[in-house]
């Protein structure tokens, strides 16, 4: 059955209902981003599982039957519409969980209570979460809502899997696919977790780097000593990090693990050409929003081609000896730093964990030691030319935003895309309404109004879309 | 007039009250040392000045004329004896300040709570402070109390001078020096913030490293970027101060500043002959107890030589991104070191301060910038060889101790040397009696008992040998 056989089904409706129930949708948001849930800390688990119970009541009151499904983590929200037999079948992924808050003096208003600020797109909403993930989230709920509101049915088969460890790298979401693969099989995935090209570009993202995560610990003498007592005799944990650190990239800002690049392949330069037409992709486009001008990776690529399609290796967080005001002639015990690297396709996450460890392991003098710990990894995607649903995704953005919808890369790893690959078999439609100045994982983090409420009426299209093929 | 003239102030006698009072000596010692007097944290400037307070106390119940005097950051105590008219003059020196206690979690006893515990020379007093500096300072207070108690009068000049800015590099003593230079000036200092050899070698110490310190913070982007979408393009401050500290040191060991090694000459032959005869003093000594076992710094260097002799540049703490529990994928708009550079005899503090500014300037890339914060400066100094009142010090440490009293270097800064040199014209006697297993700056400092006890009738020995010089 398609939109044709239907014609009470034609978006107009739903789209009207968008409009109309926008304030009262953004309350809903605002109570989401309320609730602190916070992944990677483990004293905001009660919170996880909060946020859970209230998408699991959004997604019940939207005619779905949805749970809380434990899980040895954080709770996965699963919805299904059993009313619905027709239609392809589609799997929407989001996750409710946010990153850590810190620096919180730099926020200017409590990350958990949201506000509606003016910026330079018209209003936004300033929270933690505000658009990674849960503004993003609730533009499928709303979208659903309105169509529900409409025709008292949804136009395909919807079920809804939302998870919280997104943010944490944590472990729990592949086991619950693996044993719920039946149950969570579907024609494809719809994903809201990505963004837009600036100044208004629909987009589908279609090229996902992967990642590996790192966390090394150095340990020297068997306690903090006095750097007069001590220093040049005894060895100093920060400065053995430091030249770990240090050795990761050569003078060229390539990375010197070897065997790092094998089978990394250069970008198509048709894919290249069309990006150029896109304009607005350029360096300073890129890095001056942020307050920079130089690339500052590999030579010789551009700043969009290093995040959409060259692996990387960054520093995330270091720490070692005294760190607060004043001065403290310490030799430290111990030094710490968090390490990720990106990953494009055809690299293998645990083949490249396994050579920074041995770059590690060969630079650890005498009389010190390193303790490893393994935060996530997982491969590169692409989604293979000519998917069919893409096309139809395309055109539904292309509507809705009076612009081209383009295809994209992403610097960000989004590793549910190869789990429901691997998994379930299935590939994912990557399509969200962030914008590069969203600050997300930052202080301030913002979704625009217009991304929320233009993101929904997106869906509206795009479900109507795909329900038509 | 000489010792020999009053055979009533032979030092038995108050030898004799120092034992008997040790008890009530360590009662006053743990009333000083559970106020935490953090120099270095602004929160703890009240327990500063209960600090001085209780010492000027304590000083006017030997008899002094002492006075908390207030400067423009923590106060100084100064205490004379208006009565005494003849014998040499001596300045004491110590500091009532203590060193942060973080991480407290590795203390095993609250910091600010003295206790006695047992160890493998005898019972130990735990404290923040219990050997640096406060446990060191009252045994020249018990000393005083005790020659009191038995002859009624001090058998030389006494002023004492005790600042609170030590641990915190702080700039206030020098401007006192300077502005009360007629009232603090003596025949020469005594300082009592040594330590001993290991093994009950007593100790002066007569050679001591100046230092520079510096903090330096690397800014990047205007704010925190998420990793995914901006690494590789957007530079990584953590990065470029990883390269920094790294280019440090050569692959020899050797500091990279040029000109840092101008004016420094090896140590003299005979000097290390000496070092060899009292033995005791290998790389397996100092660095064994500490879980260490080979000379990290420059090559064909020993420890020893190390700590006392050469110059070195320590990193004492490093922070940057995301240092909580978990893994946060975010690119840092900044980075911060403190770095420090122990000097000897011949090298100018601010030229290496200017050297290593260079160093940082030239290392940071386009779209960085990098802050400056000096923390303190000071030459090495050195003893002048045939300085008369030595001989009487070693003298008597080796009458207190029972094995001949050594000529030692340190690798700490005690900047107080250089500044009563400058200012007042005067040289200082190092004698303490810390242990290298003492834990200054780490947790669980502790200070045998041996030397508070023996530390003290050392004192009442060394200023009856002063007297009759």
């Amino acid at each position: 059955m398609t939109r044709s056989d239907h014609p009470g089904t034609a978006p107009d409706a739903a789209l009207a209902l968008v409009d109309q129930g926008l304030n009262a949708s953004l309350e809903r948001l605002f109570a989401l981003l309320r609730i602190p849930s916070v992944s990677t800390q483990p004293e905001h688990a009660g919170d996880c599982r909060r946020a859970a119970e209230f998408l699991r009541d959004e997604l019940a009151a939207l005619g779905l039957d949805a749970a809380v499904r434990d899980t040895p983590g954080l709770p996965i929200v699963v919805a299904h519409d059993r009313a619905a037999t027709e239609g392809p079948h589609v799997l929407f992924y989001g996750h409710y969980d946010v990153q850590p808050v810190d620096p919180l003096a730099l926020w200017t208003t409590d990350p958990f209570e949201p506000v509606l600020v003016d910026g330079p797109n018209g209003r936004q909403i300033v929270a933690r979460g505000a658009s990674d993930d849960k503004g993003q989230v609730m533009t499928f709920l709303e979208a659903l809502r309105a169509i529900r509101a409409a025709d008292g049915h949804y136009p395909l088969r919807i079920s809804i899997l939302l998870e919280g460890e997104e943010e944490s790298g944590g472990p729990s979401l592949r086991p619950f696919l693996d044993a719920n693969r039946e149950e969570l099989r579907a024609d494809f995935a719809l994903i809201c977790d990505t963004g837009m090209l600036n100044g208004g570009v629909p987009a589908v993202t279609t090229m996902l780097r992967g990642m590996v995560g790192e966390e090394i610990t150095i340990r020297g003498a068997d306690r903090d000593l006095h750097s007069g007592m001590f220093g040049n005799a005894a060895r100093n944990p920060i400065a053995v990090l430091a030249d770990i650190l240090s050795d990761l990239r050569d003078a060229e800002g390539r990375v010197t693990l070897p065997g790092f690049y094998d089978g990394v392949t250069p970008v198509d330069p048709a894919v290249k050409a069309a990006w150029e037409r896109i304009g607005g992709l350029g360096d300073a486009d890129l890095l001056g929003p942020v307050g920079l001008s130089v690339p500052a990776g590999e030579a010789g690529f551009s700043a969009l081609e290093q995040v959409w399609t060259r692996p990387t290796c960054e520093i995330n967080g270091i720490t070692g000896g005294y760190t607060g005001k004043g001065f403290k002639t310490v030799l430290p015990a111990e030094a710490s730093a968090k390490v990720s690297f990106r990953l494009v396709a055809g690299q293998d996450p645990e083949r490249i964990r396994a050579a920074f460890r041995a770059h590690v392991e060969a630079r650890i003098p005498a009389d010190c030691s390193v303790a490893f710990h393994a935060h996530g990894g997982s491969r590169a995607s692409a989604l293979p030319a000519g998917f069919p649903p893409l096309a139809q995704a395309l055109a539904a953005l292309t509507a809705e935003w009076g612009k081209d919808a383009a295809v994209i890369g992403s610097g960000g790893s989004i590793p549910v895309v190869r789990e429901l690959q691997d998994a379930l078999g299935i590939e994912s439609l990557l399509i969200g309404f962030g914008l590069d100045d969203d600050r997300i994982h930052s202080p301030n983090e913002k979704y625009d109004l217009e991304s929320f409420h233009r993101g929904t009426r997106s869906w509206v299209r795009v479900l109507y879309g795909l329900a038509s093929a």
